[in-house]
């Protein structure tokens, strides 16, 4: 048997990354033999560390080192108010604006029956168990402007109506900084039903 | 201290690719978190068994997992014809093209004296040592067609002319696929000069 060639091998794992094809894989090892050893050593531990220090947040699911995680458990944090993401990296997208100092939900998903992606398939229930010990008053729906996004957020306004929790969902609109010409249509679409009195 | 958080040091490591930044790095990690734990820990350690295995070919100077390399070795390779570039990413392209079949010698670069490149610099030197117990009676110059491509090819011309071997060059002009109309300027310069009677 032929020994693997370890160029092959790296280009091989690099191309798995969403992406990357053969030539961004076979650039990306090239760069890392003009660097020292100690380059490609440390990126393949940091990978290579990833599954086993990665847990779920039993109480918000968002990915993290610790059980419960750092968000959770952090008392600067306002309680009782959770934003509620479809993905863990919606939370550090939602965290950088810096806007919302509350906890987040994350649902692991979107309602979408055509992938056979029903509320069972997410992280719906554990939302409903937080909501009395955590004594929550309102719940930020964050979920994507889009069709699986918008029909997730009704469902879970409806589910969670019963329940003394104001429900609000992030404004959608023209983004900060794009022309009126320019924004798509349904941003405009949008940006008019949504429409403030000033 | 707090404990490195396996998330960030991942993202913080895939950073250092070159063209991956935050958002990017970003979105591999979040990527890697959805697969097997398998996936990050095959890829991580592809990567970090790159520097130990690899090392330089003693006789061209490709990287590689054996020394001498591959190529090198292969007695199906034509003997006595070599093709010189200027990095071992080059040796892969030129190959991957099918028409040649000979050996290869890399030289780590180009003449670049504003950079602090000379000669000496470069794997030259065993070029020249490869000439005669390899009775050599080709070599090609694949050079970059840059002013720093075009410098090393002049300079290894005039240094083997002594020697009783032909030097040819690999042919620059306008790119197969490319309408005339749309190539660049120095490609169709190259392509008038280098015109051949038909």
């Amino acid at each position: 048997m032929e020994p693997v060639d370890p160029l092959k091998m790296a280009i091989a794992q690099l191309k798995r990354f969403p992406g990357i094809g053969e030539r961004s894989a076979t650039r990306l090892v090239y760069w890392l033999l003009r660097q020292g050893p100690e380059v490609p050593a440390e990126i393949g531990a940091a990978l290579a560390a990833l599954p086993q220090a990665m847990l779920r947040c039993s109480t918000c699911g968002d990915v993290s080192a610790v059980d419960p995680c750092a968000i959770c458990t952090d008392p600067k944090r306002e309680p009782g108010i959770i934003c509620v993401v479809e993905r863990p990296q919606d939370v550090k997208a939602v965290d950088a604006a810096g806007e919302f100092r509350g906890r987040y939900h994350v649902l692991g998903g979107a309602i979408a029956p055509l992938d056979g992606v029903g509320p069972d398939e997410l992280n719906i229930g554990s939302l409903l168990d937080r909501v009395g010990p955590e004594a929550i008053s309102e719940i930020i729906i964050a979920t994507d402007p889009d069709v699986e996004g918008d029909a997730t957020a009704l469902y879970l306004s409806k589910l969670l109506s019963p329940l003394d929790v104001k429900v609000t969902r992030l404004a959608h609109g023209i983004s900060v900084g794009t022309e009126i010409e320019y924004a798509d249509r349904s941003s405009v679409a949008r940006a008019i039903a949504n429409r403030r009195e000033i």
